[in-house]
């Protein structure tokens, strides 16, 4: 018997797999190997559906260093951890703003660019070449070999994968959204055109549709909640909402528009969670002064998603906005004037600020963010409505995403943004994308919650007919048209 | 659903398989092809064990032209057919000699080559470049496109396969005999170098060991013995004369020496069967007058397998050599002379050879060809005596290989070489190496078949024991020592 047939024959025989393939590129290192070492070696074994390849074979006492990658193909922001992956230890994370976005800060306009096959090409190009550099320099601060990476997982929305693939996104905007492809599955990182170990493999989440993407389906793995027997739901916010509803059972998604308030925050001072933003704001019941944190502990150059809720929730429980989100200001003619015709909220002064200008709320930014509010709302009441449930019958609720990251629930209802339920469901659980990422590179069991994920989940078009559009109106109330179902929500008119 | 994902389903659901894949490259032309042509389209597929590949996608009239290439590695010839994969047809057969000659006529000389990794790399390289350069060229001459070769299928022996793959074949020739793989099945034909279709695969047969190669398992296939409730015998003659006995239920096969005589016929004359090779003699029983035809019916530049085995038997049914081989001048004082201390047999005056020199055969030659007949008759003999079958048992007799292309049966027993069996059981079936592999490329139950073959086939280590040694000496006598088991044999003494 030949040296790759018996170690094939063997490994198919002990695992009980049906089919066993040695990587060709072993073909040459295997017989000496396993004469070195008197035929005990040991093997990276990697399986792709009912096939197991051999990726590497190793002296008996085995590898020193086996790492694996997981990413986060956000279209704005990126993410990767390095993983330990025989500790299954996360020996460092790194986040880094999207290199395509001087293509495009929205999808949009990337998929515009990606029209011709060389913008397309380009786009491919730069994030791989980012991300390839990102893990060489994680490597090389840790002192660790990028040969010795032998799995990445990646967790993207529809567009960015296909954007990272190389692949047409022409059909994923048209109508009726077709993508090229939602089960990625596996592929040869080389192929893909990472330079790690020769045999490294890559594995892209699946998609659901074309907005509906596998960084969701991460999320879902990351908290479980596709194992549970309560019911939970998953909000993911970003520029659009994902929301996911389920258990065990069923689960039922569908992801509307946000609005711009949920991305960077409002236009003016929006700004993403990073040093100096205000990531909390309290106004005095009495004196109506605003306390304030921010980011860092330095002077605040703007506000971030947390931030933002907790500024609107607090205007709205001292009533310096109305039920309408309207700016009332009478309440306080210091805080609150007239610019450029515009009712505006003088939140930080020029001279505390860390711009040298005022930090400044219009009533412009509190429309948008009022609209988004609703949106939230609205799509939550109708992924519940679609199965026919209260929202008391929630048992867990998970709030992703870089935007919720620092989010308080209890500002969030405050707004009527998150339906009022007690505090301690909710989790603000950060980036899920990421997380079910790694946890796809350390649990064996993952992949297969993986297909079931997929094969359970529902994806309901919102269809956003007159109905949807009465409970939007509805909802673009504070906390809503119907306060009672905002019972623990008490706010001064 | 994505486009991919509804193909995927589509031939999953229609052809009832577990696992389907679309080849990556095809993921940009897919959108498209279907919206162009109403989603009717014709796809290409290709199976792996369980898995089927997407090769690819053509409008719903389908594709002009699918072409195969099958390829028989031999270590002095190769072969290659151009198959039409669509109507099953050989559109031509080309014959080339094997680009690692001038490395060593002999595979042992390319193994010692082949120890540094230049040398496995160069001999690699040779033949690679000889197989592509020679589709090319015969694509070229029919006017076909070398890119609309979808698939190869190559037979060789255990040494020629591992060189062509550039695998060490140092453990091939030591104990206890190891081939790196056996079952080499699928490859990528551009994995391997070959640049046809770029998703075009390459299939090599399998070995069973070291000294027995995927040519055999290839002419077992071409012939259909393992699918035959008869008995069969298929005999391929070259320096190693291999041997596989059996049907439908079982198979044994060995392999020896069958000596220098059997690959380019006895030394100083012999030739391959070309143009100017002598391919039949006569010798006429009263004017003991030599009579042959050469092929392409012009002066004589040596002799061919069957023309020195025709020689040889004539030569002992006339009396002109005895029982053990020795030319009697005595018989034929004008034709057999010594010379140099050698008595040698003129068969072509000079004034009548193409070469200006007389065509002549030593003792020396003829000794040699008696080890060899008696080799390949011992090997049958001890085959048969394996299953304890005596050789009246055998229903079909397949001789194949270029020595045995133009072989005369009654010739090879009036010798000894072959048994006396009833001359209608022998079949003459040329190269079955390639028609093995032609047969794959036309045949859809044919990989089932291998994988039987494999399966079933027992090689026998033909122990070289005393045993061996006296069924050798004993059939080392013209036709051999128990006249009794060739009675259609007669002879002059």
């Amino acid at each position: 018997m030949a040296d790759i047939d018996r170690l094939s024959l063997y490994i198919q025989e002990t695992l009980k797999v049906p089919y066993v393939q040695v990587a060709k590129n072993l073909f040459n290192i295997l017989p000496k190997l396993l004469r070195d070492h008197n035929y005990h070696i040991r093997c990276l074994l990697f399986s792709k559906e009912d096939l197991w390849i051999v990726l590497a074979v190793f002296p008996p006492t085995g590898p020193a260093h086996l790492f694996g990658a997981a990413i986060d193909l956000g279209s704005t922001q990126m993410a990767l951890s390095l993983v330990d992956l025989i500790t299954g230890e996360i020996l460092q994370t790194k986040h880094m703003d999207n290199s395509q976005i001087p293509f495009g800060a929205d999808v949009l306009t990337r998929i515009h660019h990606a029209q011709t096959l060389e913008g397309q090409a380009e786009l491919k190009a730069l994030v791989l070449k980012q991300l390839q550099t990102e893990m060489q320099t994680l490597c090389d601060s840790l002192e660790k070999n990028i040969n010795d990476i032998y799995l990445v997982t990646m967790a993207g929305n529809t567009i960015m994968t296909h954007l990272f693939l190389g692949l047409e996104t022409r059909w994923l905007i048209r109508e009726p959204y077709i993508p090229v492809v939602n089960r990625l599955g596996t592929f040869s990182a080389s192929d893909v055109g990472f330079s790690l170990h020769p045999n490294a493999q890559i594995f892209i989440f699946p998609n659901i549709g074309s907005y509906f993407g596998g960084d969701v389906i991460s999320g879902i793995l990351a908290v479980g909640m596709a194992c549970q027997k309560d019911i939970s739901v998953l909000i993911d916010i970003g520029t659009n909402a994902e929301v996911v509803l389920g258990n065990q059972d069923w689960l039922v998604a569908c992801a509307g528009a946000a609005g711009p308030a949920m991305e960077n925050g409002v236009s003016e001072i929006g700004m993403r969670a990073m040093v100096g933003a205000i990531d909390y704001v309290k106004i005095h019941p009495q004196t109506l002064s605003f306390e304030y944190t921010t980011i860092g502990d330095v002077p605040p150059l703007g506000i971030c998603g947390s931030g933002i809720i907790d500024l609107a929730a607090q205007l709205f429980i001292n009533g310096l906005i109305d039920i309408r989100g309207k700016l009332v200001a009478s309440k306080c003619p210091s805080c609150i004037q007239e610019k450029n015709g515009l009712l505006t909220l003088e939140l930080v002064p020029a001279n505390k600020s860390g711009t040298g200008q005022p930090i400044e709320l219009t009533q412009v930014d509190l429309d948008s963010l009022i609209r988004s509010k609703a949106a939230m709302y609205t799509i939550l009441e109708t992924i519940t409505h679609s199965v026919e449930m209260s929202p008391e019958q929630i048992c867990r609720f998970y709030i992703a995403g870089t935007f919720g990251a620092y989010i308080r629930p209890d500002s969030a209802i405050s707004l009527g943004m998150l339906p009022d339920l007690p505090r301690d469901i909710f989790k603000v659980v950060g980036n899920t994308s990421l997380a079910g990422a790694v946890r796809l590179l350390i649990d064996r069991d993952a992949m297969a919650e993986i297909v079931k994920i997929q094969q359970k989940i529902t994806y309901i078009e919102l269809n956003v007919n007159q109905d949807f559009m009465n409970r939007f109106s509805a909802a673009k109330f504070l906390p809503h048209t119907d306060t009672s179902r905002f019972p623990s929500v008490h706010w001064t008119s």
